[in-house]
């Protein structure tokens, strides 16, 4: 009675132990694989949803996917956890040491006129917590509410961001500052940014009357232009958006932040 | 006594699977994410050299690492496992799909001077049996060893690019071949493309005398430009390299293939 109340109870331990290896397998795409280190993760589990994921992800990071208007819904998961997991801050401070150390084989000038360009949205401050309340971009863009959030003005910084801006002013460049925001919002974005960490930037430019109705690339390749000719060398750009990077007037050097979340034609 | 044995039974059962249970909470960078469909994986086995190396590769996928001589070491299994798990055909297959997606609203002129770019190698032809047996990307380029691969002829078209390729050839574009190989690998080359299942191009263009030393973005602008010279209107573009895409005479859409393995400027 004791023994078989004992192999009852170890009988049911067993099942558990066995049901979680039997879930281990199940989420394995290629389960006779050697494990090797540093690549477990990439052989025991890639599901056909988290596959396809990846590839549309690289697709639109590549701007192989050209124009699109939300998340697939079958990647709204996939996405939330690349956030989640700190994935993107991963590749967004790999993106950040490219950047330095490219800045730092530069010769400056010394007239002051060595620049680097920033965009605003999803470059320097993080509007995640909006669309982690919208569904991660699987919802159509909502300007109304999305311009109430901005006029909030609580948007965070990210570190590789932080890191980078820092290191650019440190090293001797101007920072300019070009975002798709409207003149209207200049003075809630520079608190936003100042209290994101941000300061002391040369040059902010945000839309005005003329630019209104304007694609991005356009816009952009203008006010790049514009610095331009008021004498600074470009030596850098660092965008969310393929917009923010492409078109005239273009950096020696762009460098793409990964944004999974919305497209900007 | 009975008792005792069984639960020393069961204390050493419940030490293993609460062993099998650590283990997944230490090879979890955020153990407390809720799991949901599709996304387990990506939860439960970052670890930060396999986030790292993908944080590597799609830096070089969206050419913000720039220049760059060999695979890091600690991303040589990784690279491998991109491989060897399917997700480069998957990623490919995606980038196919977007770009015959593309070719579908392009109506074409009926004078047959519509044209897509191919780039060969990576692009069209594998050589990942050459790379694979040299380190995947992590050995210097030896152009001693890899032309004796490229005159063996055999390497293989993939999946993604055939279904690409002979795609466009039904919907009408004239298919443009325009190669880093050199004029004297003509003939096998046109052996290994046809053996891979390609045939029926337009130009097959590769680098004569006058082009040797040329940066591949120099040679390859001019010689696209040579190809708008002749009336061909360049809708798209598929290389794995971005000295494929870049420079001049571009095509109106770019569709960059990825490659992890090896970087030309």
């Amino acid at each position: 009675m004791a023994f078989s109340r004992c192999g009852s109870v170890s009988f049911f331990i067993l099942a558990i132990f066995f049901a979680v290896l039997t879930n281990q397998a199940f989420s394995s795409r290629v389960s006779s694989f050697i494990e090797l280190p540093g690549i477990t993760h990439d052989v025991e589990s890639h599901s056909s949803i988290a596959a396809y994921c990846d590839s549309w992800r690289l697709a639109v990071e590549t701007n192989n996917a050209g124009s699109w208007k939300v998340v697939p819904t079958k990647c709204v998961n996939s996405v939330a956890t690349y956030y989640d997991v700190g994935q993107f801050d991963n590749d967004y401070d790999v993106v950040a040491r490219y950047a330095i150390a490219f800045a730092k084989t530069i010769k400056l000038g010394g007239d002051g006129k060595d620049a680097w360009v920033f965009d605003i949205d999803e470059t320097l401050l993080s509007n995640l917590a909006y669309y982690s309340a919208h569904g991660y971009g699987s919802e159509p863009y909502n300007s109304v509410a999305f311009n109430e959030w901005v006029v909030e003005g609580t948007a965070p910084g990210f570190g590789a961001s932080l890191r980078l801006f820092k290191a650019l002013k440190k090293l001797g460049f101007k920072i300019i500052l070009l975002t798709g925001r409207d003149e209207d919002q200049r003075s809630i974005t520079v608190s936003n940014l100042h209290d994101a960490g941000y300061s002391g930037w040369e040059h902010l430019l945000l839309r005005g009357h003329e630019d209104q109705g304007k694609a991005a690339v356009q816009y952009k390749s203008e006010q790049r232009a514009k610095m331009v000719k008021l004498g600074f060398k470009l030596h850098g750009n660092t965008g969310d958006q393929w917009s923010d990077l492409e078109g005239f007037a273009v950096a020696d050097r762009s460098f793409k932040v990964p944004n999974p979340l919305y497209y900007i034609p």
